[in-house]
């Protein structure tokens, strides 16, 4: 009985409609080429497993299961005060006022599925969305209607839901991008020796407020600004001041409407009567950036991880340079969106490299070398890829 | 290898180390008394576990395990690019660089814990922080050690340690409290016949932007700002306009410090040659109002949860109202920080009405009746309960 119902649509709304519709239609074309005949999404609040996803019911606060069927109606089992969440999103709903097993058990009776797929990973984190206590909840409902012996885990499904962006959620992160881009050229209008690192990271929270987004990771690293004299990477910002000679780099991303960018920059500050940048850091940029525009000539559907990431780590090798972290990893509902990485074989990225790049899943490109970065975002097509915006070919020099 | 370590503590730094101590302080006493010789969290990127309490290590992205000894060390294992989020905070850390299975053995042969209590519960999402494949991950470690059949859930002392309030804890939900009622006052001085919902809505965001604090829950609903004519609740703001003879509802809470508020203020705007406020909102406020001064008189230490809802709701029931939610819920890292709740004895809230009052808990008081609502914040002290801001007495009139 919310007012909620009355009011027209808002455009948010409708986009969101239509995303949960893109995705849901990727599920179940999933789900029929694998032979899973159902997906099966239990939650509650506090749940976060629809972090990773677009599924429909983002805020659901009651006991909540949403199933796809392959060859059938999505269908959403939520409280009544839910009901708002999943209207327009799922084919049937069942809004439940006090029992949830009730509509459960009848969804269950009618479509029968024989494989239910649930959200739980050993190995990756974005699709490990099911907690223990649900888990037992869900088996000892199933118990008593003599269902159990039906799950699985919906891995192999939700790592490529979670991967192949659809049009929509590829628009959205190009915007993102965009607005990041945005806003390190508002850096670039106010950035000077003498600043701190702070003061940078300051005018870029009140940027972001401008343009109506958050950050991409926790808001003390995101963005991260770190002169060239500090360790890059996951550090907050210093009160250090920046100085003539410094190279300043900057990694930072934005949400956009519940996607993100991860991108970094490089600035060079010249010293009195300097007309280039640095000999060392110009090295090292145009090493990263001809690693990058490698990898971007390399990506193709069909490749694997470790195929991209073996020729650039080995070429900014020759060139003097190593880093152990991986090239480069997906981008989508969080910054590190998990799943297939294009990183070495080895121990610590273990079969996160051996996947098969598709199109529609986003990276990052990130050969980051000593105390600067440099990091591209791009998209797989049918035929190579494309950068979501332009790269950065020199140090912003001031 | 960062530079945090050589940074000198920020004031943030030293107040989060002095809470987790507190914390687990507690968390060794309620381990003792209820003869449990360890508590494990165990987590990585993704896990909210730690969401509902403050037990170190914030924002940990690598595997990681967090040992409560109730007669020894806290013992930290965290993948070493974690380790300054717990510096400080655990007795013991064990940074690894890439096995944590390693240490984590060397620490189970060193203390031989009988029990691991483990954070999963089938009833309560904010204590079930434990994923299904995390689950399976730290099983099959155990039964590699041999030490399996030795898990039980830590719901018996999560419950307690998110509950019982230290006074560091106190002192934060009451700094939520009084900028929530600043907001408030801010309100009063811009507030009119004309306004929209979603203009208000809009000032109170830019308002909490000003004092450097976030909404409490999710943003579309909080402020909820609703006028007597519109169902309250989770409903998001309408561009509706107030006019004069409504009421104006506002439901709105603050995080400060990652401790939340969560109240209710109601306004009236006269009618021309109105002199009072309408008749039917008056008696309803006057009745929410004693309802609540009658829960603060009865709440004291050993209480059960209803016997503080019954007779308020029987009071508001014989002034002719009926309310169907719980008279208050616990405020704490969330708005609705779950566990005992201040509830009536039916299917809907079940066990959670049943727990006993304890000194440090802190609880909404909101006896809300049709369209219009009131809502309180307390603690409890040994001897009875204290308001965190002085309560609302009369509606504002305007």
């Amino acid at each position: 009985m919310t007012t909620i119902d009355e009011m027209p649509l808002t455009e948010a709304q409708i986009e969101r409609r239509k995303l949960v519709a893109e995705k849901h239609a990727q599920a179940q074309e999933l789900l029929r080429k694998q032979g899973i005949d159902c997906w099966l999404t239990f939650s509650r609040e506090g749940s976060d497993l629809l972090l990773p996803f677009v599924m429909g019911g983002e805020y659901l606060v009651g006991q909540a299961a949403l199933f796809i069927f392959a060859d059938g109606p999505s269908v959403a089992i939520v409280a009544d005060y839910d009901r708002g969440q999943v209207e327009g999103e799922f084919d049937i709903i069942h809004a439940y006022s006090s029992d949830w097993k009730v509509p459960f058990a009848q969804v269950l009776e009618e479509r029968k599925p024989q494989t239910l797929a649930i959200n739980y990973s050993e190995s990756d984190f974005g699709i490990d969305g099911l907690t223990h206590g649900l888990y037992l909840r869900l088996t000892n409902t199933l118990k008593a209607l003599n269902y159990n012996g039906r799950l699985t885990s919906s891995d192999s499904i939700t790592t490529l839901v979670r991967a192949l962006k659809t049009p929509t959620e590829i628009e959205r992160i190009r915007r993102a991008c965009e607005i990041t881009e945005r806003i390190f050229d508002d850096v670039t209008g106010m950035v000077r020796p003498g600043l701190t690192e702070m003061e940078v990271h300051e005018f870029i929270n009140e940027r972001m407020s401008t343009y109506g987004v958050t950050p991409s990771w926790e808001g003390a690293y995101c963005p991260a600004v770190t002169t060239s004299r500090r360790p890059a990477g996951h550090t907050p910002p210093s009160a250090d001041k920046i100085q003539a000679g410094d190279g300043l780099q900057i990694d930072f991303g934005v949400l956009y409407e519940g996607y993100a960018s991860d991108l970094q920059r490089l600035w060079y500050f010249k010293r009195p009567g300097e007309t280039a940048v640095d000999p060392k850091i110009q090295h090292a940029f145009e090493t990263m950036r001809d690693g990058i525009a490698m990898a971007a000539e390399l990506i193709k559907p069909g490749m694997r991880g470790y195929e991209i990431d073996e020729p650039v780590r080995e070429y900014v090798k020759k060139q003097g340079y190593t880093y152990s972290h991986a090239l480069g990893h997906q981008i989508g509902r969080m910054a590190h969106d998990g799943g297939l990485t294009m990183g070495p074989r080895n121990e610590r990225y273990g079969d996160r490299v051996m996947g098969e790049i598709l199109p529609g899943m986003c990276f990052t490109l990130e050969p980051c070398i000593f105390d600067i970065g440099l990091e591209e975002n791009i998209y797989v097509t049918e035929t190579g890829c494309e950068w979501f915006v332009k790269p950065q070919l020199e140090p912003i020099v001031l």
